[in-house]
């Protein structure tokens, strides 16, 4: 397969999905199942989640198991849930015992707690235990984002008795598993042993002197920012999760640690836009994508109001030289989009590692002095604009002297602002957002008008 | 090591930096070593990002050529490139030798050419060749992602030819080697073998019965959104390049399009935000950095414009009716907060692959009842808030009025604009971009302006 197939691949005819709904209508199972097989995984998941629940939940019945379980985990997580709250618990245990465990209480988090034990319930017992375990523990830590399958082996062995395990051990050739955990008689973590020195290293050696001594791991209540961390520091493809005893537990997949914190940027992102809970898909109903958007710009307004009431203590300012009104969105555009500027270059240096959240002084120090730089051409430009357009040079001064200062303003602000928010121990990100804006609309607007105050008798004429 | 005590890590006092900048400036190489050595890698990557290019250069000369190297893959990349320059040709290239071929050609890639010369002119033959080839290939394709070390063997070999050949193969103890490449006597891509096949295995087995056939390949020329569409579909850690004769030439590395997908995000994230070239340390010359944020404003200043003329025709209106200048930038700003919400779930639900760039007539049903919902609450919200504050009921419907139609306008526009823009081939993300907001911008002013002209009678009461 080359890149030209695959890029064609993704190009399909849009109709399959029609398709195969009006086959699950119909329930005829055996063609939607050939039909299903014939897509490629794009065109899958797009058929399947154009399907309404219940739908979803009679087709997830009819496929084979590891089928319907790969459909739940390319899905978005609440559709999923929807879906699998429809599906009949017996089915539903044998589709989820496909998965291994860390998938499974993914799937799993957003479901009823009614329906969750009714699934349980239908469950092997070990799955079941496993499961609730896994549940437990918050979805952002090593618990909630750990599998419980690892191959662990005991440390007295030798390097031939644990090919002869490896070999008879189906998780193994199941799952991905890339390291080799080595225990105490107590199941206390020892060692890590790699699969290439099964390899490499000859069968009579004991693994004691071969495997990696007290490799890092992790408690269960390790939070993700951590994880991040050492995944980021170390090429890990995983690490072991331990309780207070040192006893191993799981292992924290990097993939599993990947995918939670690009989900966990999505749904930053979109709260940061004012969309509540961070997740919308338009097959939701329309009054709760309604609720959760309109949630965060009710107080938008609120903030707005602030802003417009420093215009609505000059109005009669304004009224006498109404040219000003042209000018005052641009002001707080511009400004806006200066401080938002100085916003990324700080998050961009903080997660590089050469910024530190205590230098305030200096990264206002490097700002101010290219705030005065862009302030003046900003100014001269929007002051030229304005004595030309609107025949008045005052107004250019007016105008250009407010955005020139303002511009100031707002890349001090930007630019220290995600500093002082992760000191707080906040997520710097959120400085980016509309209290920065209003904030330097509420000066840019005061700049401008009290200069025109000052000036209103030229202003007039 | 548990995760309290990497938490402490990155707490640690603010000085060493200093401490090594002091150091450096005296020469005292192996007391620098010696507490660099004592540092966690922040604390290095800090202090080594907090030095003069010249000092750097003359710090990396006296590390260990290790050390060197990978102090030098964790700067910001226009950091290191400078440094990169700085050092003397020879010991550059013993540095470089250190390294897997892909991260030397992405270290490379940012060198001035006559630098670039020296430092190969001095690198072994086999080394310079290798790199001068890497560095051909567009920075975004495979070719330019790839490494070219990689363990391949014969097709005709058993699996004991493989683990003997292993066992003397020095790449395979140095670099991450995940696969085996099976390979024709012309070095034509047959086959892979993974590594848990070779401890399964018993060893008399000829491995052409063993391996993966006909495994999944690129082309040099692959783009980068393809390898992300690989490694999003398949759980790889790795894919042949080769070339039109089927001659496997390298890997490219799931790590390595991770971190340049995550750079171009964040490039992008800059760019969208009006930072030309996408990249800004506040350690560059202010003159670059105010010339990188100038050359977007003043673009954006152009489009602001546009939506101030639009007030600029209703001037005498809105002299007539002062108190609508207090409302006109909040129309603006709820505008545009409702069109980014909408554009935020487009690109999420194109990102997601539940929506098609096709379904312009879906996602707008979809947005304008939504639309007609929040329109009339902001707009009945906002229109009562104008109605008391300014005490003047035709007022609050005008504003409201005007508000609530821009509403269905913006999310009409930002929910359809992402499609266009994917059918047009660019990056969707660019929508959520200040065209949006100018064109929310001019339709409110107008909305509001107008109805105001209608209304002037009872708005001058």
């Amino acid at each position: 397969m080359d890149s030209q197939e695959i890029t064609q691949e993704t190009e399909t005819d849009p109709r399959p999905w029609l398709r195969i709904r009006e086959l699950a209508e119909a329930g005829a199972w055996p063609e939607l199942r050939e039909l299903l097989e014939e897509l490629d995984e794009p065109d899958r998941v797009y058929a399947a989640a154009r399907l309404p629940a219940e739908l979803l939940a009679a087709m997830l019945e009819e496929l084979a198991r590891g089928d319907a379980a790969s459909l739940l985990g390319l899905l978005p997580s609440s559709q999923a849930a929807t879906a699998i709250e429809e599906v009949e618990p017996g089915a539903m245990a044998e589709i989820l015992e496909v998965l291994p465990s860390d998938e499974r209480a993914d799937l799993l988090a957003q479901v009823g707690s009614q329906e969750l034990s009714a699934i349980l319930a239908e469950a092997g017992l070990d799955t079941s235990e496993a499961t609730r375990t896994l549940l437990q523990y918050p979805p952002d830590t090593a618990g909630g984002l750990m599998a419980t399958e690892l191959f662990a082996v005991d440390e007295s062995s030798t390097i031939g008795d644990v090919i002869r395990e490896v070999r008879g051990n189906r998780h193994f050739t199941d799952f991905q598993i890339q390291y080799i955990y080595v225990v105490s008689a107590e199941h206390i973590l020892r060692g890590v042993l790699q699969l290439r020195t099964l390899v490499v290293a000859s069968p009579e050696r004991p693994i004691s002197g071969l495997m990696i001594r007290d490799p890092i791991s992790v408690p269960t209540s390790c939070p993700m920012t951590t994880l991040e961390e050492i995944f980021d520091r170390h090429a890990f493809l995983g690490v072991p999760v331990v309780d207070e005893q040192g006893v191993l537990l799981g292992v924290v997949h990097r993939s599993a640690v990947e995918e939670a914190s690009a989900e966990s940027a999505q749904a930053d992102h979109m709260k940061s836009l004012g969309i509540a809970s961070g997740e919308e898909l338009r097959s939701m109903p329309v009054w709760l994508r309604s609720r959760r958007r309109l949630s965060w710009l009710s107080v938008n307004i609120v903030l707005n109001i602030a802003a417009a009431s420093v215009i609505a203590v000059y109005q009669e300012t304004l009224q006498a030289a109404i040219a000003l009104a042209v000018f005052l969105p641009m002001i707080s555009d511009m400004s806006g989009c200066s401080g938002n500027q100085a916003v990324a270059v700080s998050l961009r240096e903080l997660s590089l590692g050469v910024l530190r959240p205590n230098e305030f002084l200096r990264v206002w120090r490097k700002e101010a002095l290219l705030g005065v730089i862009n302030g003046i051409a900003l100014g001269v430009l929007i002051g030229v604009v304005a004595a030309v357009w609107q025949g008045s040079g005052v107004l250019g001064f007016v105008v250009g002297g407010a955005l020139a200062l303002n511009t100031l303003v707002a890349v001090s602000i930007g630019g220290t602002v995600p500093l002082l928010i992760r000191r707080l121990g906040q997520d710097p990100a959120l400085a980016s957002g509309p209290v920065l804006t209003t904030v330097t609309d509420m000066c840019g607007f005061f700049l401008a008008l009290s200069f025109a105050t000052l000036a209103l008798d030229a202003l007039r004429v």
